[in-house]
Protein backbone atom coordinates (compact mmCIF):
# COMPACT_ATOMS: atom_id res chain seq x y z
CA UNK A 1 0.00 0.00 0.00
CA UNK A 2 1.47 3.75 -0.64
CA UNK A 3 1.61 6.26 1.82
CA UNK A 4 -1.73 8.40 2.10
CA UNK A 5 -0.86 11.07 4.42
CA UNK A 6 2.30 12.60 5.21
CA UNK A 7 4.29 15.80 5.23
CA UNK A 8 7.60 17.38 7.02
CA UNK A 9 6.04 17.13 10.23
CA UNK A 10 5.42 13.53 10.38
CA UNK A 11 8.56 12.39 8.63
CA UNK A 12 10.14 10.15 11.20
CA UNK A 13 13.45 10.69 11.79
CA UNK A 14 14.34 8.05 14.51
CA UNK A 15 13.44 4.39 13.97
CA UNK A 16 11.87 5.21 10.02
CA UNK A 17 11.29 1.01 9.46
CA UNK A 18 8.90 1.54 12.68
CA UNK A 19 7.20 4.20 10.86
CA UNK A 20 3.93 3.85 8.38
CA UNK A 21 1.65 6.12 6.90
CA UNK A 22 -0.70 3.35 6.03
CA UNK A 23 -4.38 4.82 6.36
CA UNK A 24 -5.77 1.55 7.53
CA UNK A 25 -2.65 0.94 10.08
CA UNK A 26 -3.79 4.47 11.13
CA UNK A 27 -7.49 4.05 11.85
CA UNK A 28 -7.09 0.75 13.48
CA UNK A 29 -4.97 2.03 16.18
CA UNK A 30 -6.73 5.22 16.35
CA UNK A 31 -9.76 2.57 16.72
CA UNK A 32 -8.55 0.53 19.30
CA UNK A 33 -6.59 3.32 21.61
CA UNK A 34 -9.12 4.24 24.09
CA UNK A 35 -7.86 7.63 25.01
CA UNK A 36 -5.53 10.06 23.00
CA UNK A 37 -3.31 13.02 24.53
CA UNK A 38 -3.90 16.32 22.70
CA UNK A 39 -1.25 19.03 22.50
CA UNK A 40 -1.12 22.61 21.93
CA UNK A 41 0.18 26.00 22.86
CA UNK A 42 -1.35 27.79 25.08
CA UNK A 43 -0.07 31.61 26.41
CA UNK A 44 3.50 30.29 24.89
CA UNK A 45 3.26 27.18 26.48
CA UNK A 46 2.61 23.40 25.87
CA UNK A 47 -0.08 21.67 27.30
CA UNK A 48 -0.93 18.25 26.87
CA UNK A 49 -4.21 17.00 28.16
CA UNK A 50 -5.73 13.47 27.80
CA UNK A 51 -9.42 13.37 26.51
CA UNK A 52 -11.63 10.29 24.52
CA UNK A 53 -11.68 10.26 21.08
CA UNK A 54 -13.65 8.63 18.43
CA UNK A 55 -12.61 8.36 14.82
CA UNK A 56 -14.95 8.51 12.04
CA UNK A 57 -13.94 8.18 7.71
CA UNK A 58 -11.27 10.52 8.04
CA UNK A 59 -12.06 12.85 11.06
CA UNK A 60 -10.63 12.30 14.27
CA UNK A 61 -13.90 13.86 16.92
CA UNK A 62 -12.78 15.42 20.14
CA UNK A 63 -15.82 16.59 22.78
CA UNK A 64 -16.42 17.92 26.12
CA UNK A 65 -17.77 20.79 27.58
CA UNK A 66 -17.77 24.27 25.90
CA UNK A 67 -16.25 25.72 28.80
CA UNK A 68 -13.16 23.45 28.16
CA UNK A 69 -9.73 25.81 27.75
CA UNK A 70 -8.50 23.12 25.81
CA UNK A 71 -11.76 22.74 23.22
CA UNK A 72 -11.77 26.78 23.21
CA UNK A 73 -8.04 27.06 21.99
CA UNK A 74 -8.51 24.43 19.46
CA UNK A 75 -11.59 25.78 18.21
CA UNK A 76 -10.15 29.52 17.92
CA UNK A 77 -7.87 27.41 15.45
CA UNK A 78 -4.76 26.99 17.40
CA UNK A 79 -2.23 24.22 16.01
CA UNK A 80 -2.66 20.88 17.41
CA UNK A 81 -0.84 17.44 17.63
CA UNK A 82 -2.21 14.33 18.91
CA UNK A 83 -1.29 11.58 19.68
CA UNK A 84 -2.99 8.05 20.31
CA UNK A 85 -0.65 5.45 21.79
CA UNK A 86 -1.21 1.27 22.38
CA UNK A 87 1.76 -0.13 24.62
CA UNK A 88 1.10 -3.81 23.85
CA UNK A 89 4.58 -5.32 25.58
CA UNK A 90 7.46 -5.09 27.87
CA UNK A 91 10.44 -6.06 25.85
CA UNK A 92 12.57 -7.75 28.36
CA UNK A 93 16.64 -8.02 27.08
CA UNK A 94 19.74 -9.48 28.75
CA UNK A 95 21.02 -5.72 29.56
CA UNK A 96 19.28 -2.99 30.58
CA UNK A 97 20.23 -0.91 27.74
CA UNK A 98 18.27 -2.90 24.85
CA UNK A 99 14.91 -3.26 27.28
CA UNK A 100 12.15 -1.56 25.20
CA UNK A 101 8.43 -1.86 24.92
CA UNK A 102 5.91 -2.67 21.89
CA UNK A 103 3.67 -0.29 20.83
CA UNK A 104 1.67 1.33 18.52
CA UNK A 105 1.27 4.81 17.94
CA UNK A 106 -0.30 7.78 15.92
CA UNK A 107 0.32 11.00 16.02
CA UNK A 108 -1.72 13.65 13.80
CA UNK A 109 -1.21 17.49 13.14
CA UNK A 110 -3.61 19.74 12.10
CA UNK A 111 -6.02 22.29 13.45
CA UNK A 112 -9.65 21.58 14.46
CA UNK A 113 -12.84 22.82 13.56
CA UNK A 114 -16.38 23.18 15.74
CA UNK A 115 -19.20 21.12 14.28
CA UNK A 116 -22.18 22.99 13.70
CA UNK A 117 -24.06 20.94 12.19
CA UNK A 118 -26.38 18.98 14.94
CA UNK A 119 -26.57 16.11 12.55
CA UNK A 120 -23.12 15.66 12.55
CA UNK A 121 -22.51 16.20 15.58
CA UNK A 122 -24.82 13.49 16.62
CA UNK A 123 -22.96 11.12 14.63
CA UNK A 124 -20.16 12.26 16.47
CA UNK A 125 -21.35 11.94 19.78
CA UNK A 126 -22.46 8.14 18.25
CA UNK A 127 -19.07 7.39 17.13
CA UNK A 128 -17.54 8.25 20.52
CA UNK A 129 -19.63 6.42 22.98
CA UNK A 130 -19.44 3.14 20.75
CA UNK A 131 -15.71 3.90 20.73
CA UNK A 132 -15.44 3.65 24.46
CA UNK A 133 -18.30 1.06 24.36
CA UNK A 134 -19.33 -0.93 21.22
CA UNK A 135 -23.45 -1.28 21.79
CA UNK A 136 -23.85 1.27 24.21
CA UNK A 137 -25.46 3.67 22.42
CA UNK A 138 -28.69 1.14 21.71
CA UNK A 139 -28.93 0.96 25.56
CA UNK A 140 -28.20 4.45 26.81
CA UNK A 141 -30.68 7.41 25.87
CA UNK A 142 -29.12 9.81 22.81
CA UNK A 143 -28.14 13.61 23.70
CA UNK A 144 -31.67 16.05 24.02
CA UNK A 145 -31.40 19.55 22.33
CA UNK A 146 -29.99 20.80 25.19
CA UNK A 147 -27.25 18.10 25.83
CA UNK A 148 -26.67 18.35 22.31
CA UNK A 149 -25.94 22.53 22.79
CA UNK A 150 -24.11 21.82 25.73
CA UNK A 151 -21.57 19.86 24.43
CA UNK A 152 -18.74 21.11 21.85
CA UNK A 153 -17.81 19.00 19.48
CA UNK A 154 -14.14 19.27 17.15
CA UNK A 155 -13.14 17.93 14.24
CA UNK A 156 -9.36 17.21 13.61
CA UNK A 157 -8.67 16.01 9.97
CA UNK A 158 -6.56 12.83 9.51
CA UNK A 159 -4.88 14.61 6.60
CA UNK A 160 -1.40 14.83 8.57
CA UNK A 161 -1.08 11.40 10.49
CA UNK A 162 1.52 8.83 10.62
CA UNK A 163 1.99 5.82 12.59
CA UNK A 164 4.72 3.72 14.68
CA UNK A 165 5.09 0.69 15.42
CA UNK A 166 7.36 -1.76 17.14
CA UNK A 167 6.88 -5.50 17.55
CA UNK A 168 8.88 -8.25 18.41
CA UNK A 169 11.18 -9.40 20.93
CA UNK A 170 14.02 -8.02 21.82
CA UNK A 171 17.33 -7.27 19.91
CA UNK A 172 20.67 -7.97 22.06
CA UNK A 173 24.14 -7.90 21.25
CA UNK A 174 25.82 -11.23 20.80
CA UNK A 175 28.34 -10.52 23.79
CA UNK A 176 25.12 -10.90 26.03
CA UNK A 177 24.09 -13.87 24.99
CA UNK A 178 25.45 -16.35 27.65
CA UNK A 179 24.09 -13.90 30.05
CA UNK A 180 21.40 -15.72 32.73
CA UNK A 181 18.23 -13.49 32.27
CA UNK A 182 15.05 -14.69 30.83
CA UNK A 183 13.95 -12.10 27.88
CA UNK A 184 11.26 -12.20 26.04
CA UNK A 185 8.12 -9.87 25.63
CA UNK A 186 5.54 -9.30 28.34
CA UNK A 187 2.01 -8.68 26.70
CA UNK A 188 -0.08 -6.16 27.61
CA UNK A 189 -3.65 -5.45 27.33
CA UNK A 190 -4.81 -1.89 27.61
CA UNK A 191 -8.39 -2.20 27.39
CA UNK A 192 -8.19 -5.17 30.23
CA UNK A 193 -11.44 -6.96 29.93
CA UNK A 194 -13.88 -4.56 28.89
CA UNK A 195 -13.29 -3.74 25.67
CA UNK B 1 -2.55 16.97 53.76
CA UNK B 2 -1.64 19.88 52.66
CA UNK B 3 -0.82 21.29 48.68
CA UNK B 4 3.21 20.31 47.80
CA UNK B 5 3.58 21.92 44.44
CA UNK B 6 0.92 24.47 42.21
CA UNK B 7 1.08 27.27 40.15
CA UNK B 8 -1.85 29.52 37.92
CA UNK B 9 -0.95 26.67 35.21
CA UNK B 10 -1.43 23.90 37.20
CA UNK B 11 -4.97 25.14 38.63
CA UNK B 12 -7.59 23.62 37.55
CA UNK B 13 -10.44 25.50 36.24
CA UNK B 14 -13.03 22.56 35.05
CA UNK B 15 -14.13 20.27 38.19
CA UNK B 16 -11.69 21.69 40.71
CA UNK B 17 -13.18 19.07 42.86
CA UNK B 18 -11.11 16.12 40.99
CA UNK B 19 -7.70 17.82 41.48
CA UNK B 20 -4.68 16.98 43.69
CA UNK B 21 -1.57 18.93 44.86
CA UNK B 22 -0.35 16.31 46.88
CA UNK B 23 2.40 14.70 47.09
CA UNK B 24 1.88 11.39 47.48
CA UNK B 25 -0.79 11.57 45.17
CA UNK B 26 1.52 12.93 42.97
CA UNK B 27 4.17 10.37 43.35
CA UNK B 28 1.60 7.28 42.93
CA UNK B 29 0.50 7.64 39.91
CA UNK B 30 3.59 8.52 38.45
CA UNK B 31 5.14 5.39 39.71
CA UNK B 32 2.01 3.05 38.35
CA UNK B 33 1.67 4.91 34.80
CA UNK B 34 3.74 2.90 32.71
CA UNK B 35 4.10 5.83 29.98
CA UNK B 36 3.74 9.06 29.84
CA UNK B 37 3.31 12.42 26.95
CA UNK B 38 5.57 14.62 26.50
CA UNK B 39 4.60 17.64 25.14
CA UNK B 40 6.71 20.59 23.77
CA UNK B 41 6.86 23.22 21.26
CA UNK B 42 9.11 23.07 18.23
CA UNK B 43 9.70 25.33 15.48
CA UNK B 44 6.26 27.20 17.11
CA UNK B 45 4.43 24.29 16.52
CA UNK B 46 3.01 21.67 19.51
CA UNK B 47 4.91 17.74 19.49
CA UNK B 48 3.13 14.73 22.01
CA UNK B 49 5.43 12.15 22.38
CA UNK B 50 5.06 8.95 24.46
CA UNK B 51 8.02 7.87 26.58
CA UNK B 52 8.93 5.84 29.58
CA UNK B 53 9.51 7.96 32.59
CA UNK B 54 10.64 7.04 36.30
CA UNK B 55 10.12 8.96 39.07
CA UNK B 56 12.34 9.40 41.91
CA UNK B 57 12.16 11.61 44.70
CA UNK B 58 11.06 14.92 43.25
CA UNK B 59 12.51 14.08 39.87
CA UNK B 60 11.11 12.96 37.25
CA UNK B 61 13.44 11.04 34.48
CA UNK B 62 13.05 10.66 30.83
CA UNK B 63 15.87 8.56 28.70
CA UNK B 64 16.72 7.79 25.15
CA UNK B 65 18.65 8.35 22.38
CA UNK B 66 21.08 11.50 22.28
CA UNK B 67 19.31 11.61 18.59
CA UNK B 68 16.07 12.09 19.69
CA UNK B 69 14.66 15.56 18.43
CA UNK B 70 12.30 15.72 22.26
CA UNK B 71 15.70 15.22 24.32
CA UNK B 72 17.52 17.60 22.42
CA UNK B 73 15.11 19.97 22.69
CA UNK B 74 13.98 19.61 26.15
CA UNK B 75 18.23 19.45 27.16
CA UNK B 76 17.98 22.87 25.47
CA UNK B 77 15.29 24.08 28.22
CA UNK B 78 12.35 24.37 26.10
CA UNK B 79 9.81 24.08 28.38
CA UNK B 80 7.85 21.26 28.56
CA UNK B 81 4.42 19.45 29.69
CA UNK B 82 4.70 16.10 30.77
CA UNK B 83 0.83 14.33 31.33
CA UNK B 84 0.59 10.80 32.71
CA UNK B 85 -2.80 9.34 32.73
CA UNK B 86 -4.10 5.60 33.94
CA UNK B 87 -7.67 4.85 33.11
CA UNK B 88 -9.21 2.85 35.79
CA UNK B 89 -12.61 2.24 34.24
CA UNK B 90 -15.46 3.11 31.72
CA UNK B 91 -18.01 4.42 33.65
CA UNK B 92 -21.50 3.71 31.82
CA UNK B 93 -24.45 6.15 32.66
CA UNK B 94 -28.39 6.08 31.76
CA UNK B 95 -28.17 8.81 28.90
CA UNK B 96 -25.04 9.08 26.51
CA UNK B 97 -24.16 12.26 28.20
CA UNK B 98 -23.26 11.43 31.20
CA UNK B 99 -20.98 8.12 30.16
CA UNK B 100 -17.44 9.02 31.31
CA UNK B 101 -14.32 7.34 32.48
CA UNK B 102 -12.78 6.79 35.98
CA UNK B 103 -9.17 7.68 35.93
CA UNK B 104 -5.78 9.61 37.41
CA UNK B 105 -3.57 11.58 35.38
CA UNK B 106 -0.84 13.79 36.25
CA UNK B 107 -0.06 16.96 34.60
CA UNK B 108 3.74 18.33 35.26
CA UNK B 109 5.26 22.21 33.45
CA UNK B 110 9.01 23.18 33.48
CA UNK B 111 12.04 22.60 32.02
CA UNK B 112 14.57 19.50 32.44
CA UNK B 113 17.98 19.28 32.39
CA UNK B 114 20.80 17.13 31.17
CA UNK B 115 22.05 14.44 33.75
CA UNK B 116 25.73 14.51 33.15
CA UNK B 117 26.88 12.92 36.54
CA UNK B 118 27.72 9.37 35.97
CA UNK B 119 26.37 8.17 38.94
CA UNK B 120 23.04 10.04 38.85
CA UNK B 121 23.11 9.19 35.79
CA UNK B 122 23.01 5.05 36.48
CA UNK B 123 21.02 5.69 39.00
CA UNK B 124 18.16 7.13 36.97
CA UNK B 125 18.29 4.80 34.33
CA UNK B 126 17.77 1.88 37.16
CA UNK B 127 14.75 3.72 38.19
CA UNK B 128 13.79 3.41 34.64
CA UNK B 129 14.04 -0.15 34.02
CA UNK B 130 12.68 -1.06 37.63
CA UNK B 131 9.93 1.63 37.15
CA UNK B 132 9.08 -0.87 33.96
CA UNK B 133 9.75 -4.02 35.65
CA UNK B 134 10.46 -4.62 39.14
CA UNK B 135 13.52 -6.72 39.78
CA UNK B 136 14.60 -6.57 36.47
CA UNK B 137 17.50 -4.55 37.59
CA UNK B 138 18.89 -7.62 39.35
CA UNK B 139 19.04 -10.00 36.32
CA UNK B 140 19.79 -8.03 33.24
CA UNK B 141 23.02 -6.71 32.66
CA UNK B 142 23.34 -2.71 34.00
CA UNK B 143 24.91 -0.49 31.18
CA UNK B 144 29.04 -0.47 30.21
CA UNK B 145 30.48 2.79 30.01
CA UNK B 146 29.53 3.25 25.95
CA UNK B 147 26.11 2.88 26.16
CA UNK B 148 26.04 5.31 29.08
CA UNK B 149 27.73 7.78 27.05
CA UNK B 150 25.28 6.48 24.22
CA UNK B 151 21.86 7.22 26.66
CA UNK B 152 20.69 10.90 27.28
CA UNK B 153 18.98 11.38 30.77
CA UNK B 154 17.33 14.33 31.88
CA UNK B 155 15.36 15.24 34.56
CA UNK B 156 12.33 17.33 35.40
CA UNK B 157 11.44 18.38 38.77
CA UNK B 158 7.99 18.27 39.99
CA UNK B 159 7.79 21.26 41.14
CA UNK B 160 4.63 22.37 39.06
CA UNK B 161 2.18 19.39 39.05
CA UNK B 162 -0.96 18.54 39.84
CA UNK B 163 -3.30 15.36 39.85
CA UNK B 164 -7.01 15.06 38.88
CA UNK B 165 -8.51 12.23 39.69
CA UNK B 166 -12.41 10.64 38.65
CA UNK B 167 -13.78 7.91 40.65
CA UNK B 168 -16.97 6.35 41.67
CA UNK B 169 -20.39 5.47 39.59
CA UNK B 170 -21.96 7.61 36.85
CA UNK B 171 -24.24 10.75 38.34
CA UNK B 172 -27.75 10.38 35.94
CA UNK B 173 -29.91 12.54 35.86
CA UNK B 174 -33.32 12.18 38.11
CA UNK B 175 -35.33 11.81 34.99
CA UNK B 176 -33.67 9.30 33.80
CA UNK B 177 -34.16 6.63 36.61
CA UNK B 178 -36.45 4.56 34.81
CA UNK B 179 -34.57 3.93 31.47
CA UNK B 180 -33.79 0.72 31.39
CA UNK B 181 -29.78 0.79 30.75
CA UNK B 182 -27.56 -1.12 33.02
CA UNK B 183 -25.53 1.52 35.03
CA UNK B 184 -22.01 0.57 36.62
CA UNK B 185 -18.21 0.90 36.28
CA UNK B 186 -16.53 -0.98 33.89
CA UNK B 187 -12.91 -1.46 35.70
CA UNK B 188 -9.95 -1.28 33.12
CA UNK B 189 -6.57 -2.55 34.27
CA UNK B 190 -3.79 -0.84 32.11
CA UNK B 191 -0.68 -2.96 32.81
CA UNK B 192 -2.61 -6.21 32.19
CA UNK B 193 -0.82 -9.28 33.78
CA UNK B 194 1.88 -7.79 33.65
CA UNK B 195 2.48 -4.86 36.34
Amino acid sequence: MEPQCSSTKTELRRHPERGSHETEVIHAILDEALICHVGFVHDGFPVVIPTIHARSGDTLYLHGSPASRMLRDLAAGVEVSVNATIVDGLVLAKSWFHHSLNYRSVVIFGTASTVTDDEQKGAALRAIVEHVKPGRTAEARPPNAKELAGTLVLALPLTEASAKIRTGGPVDDDADADHPAWTGVLPLSSRGGAG
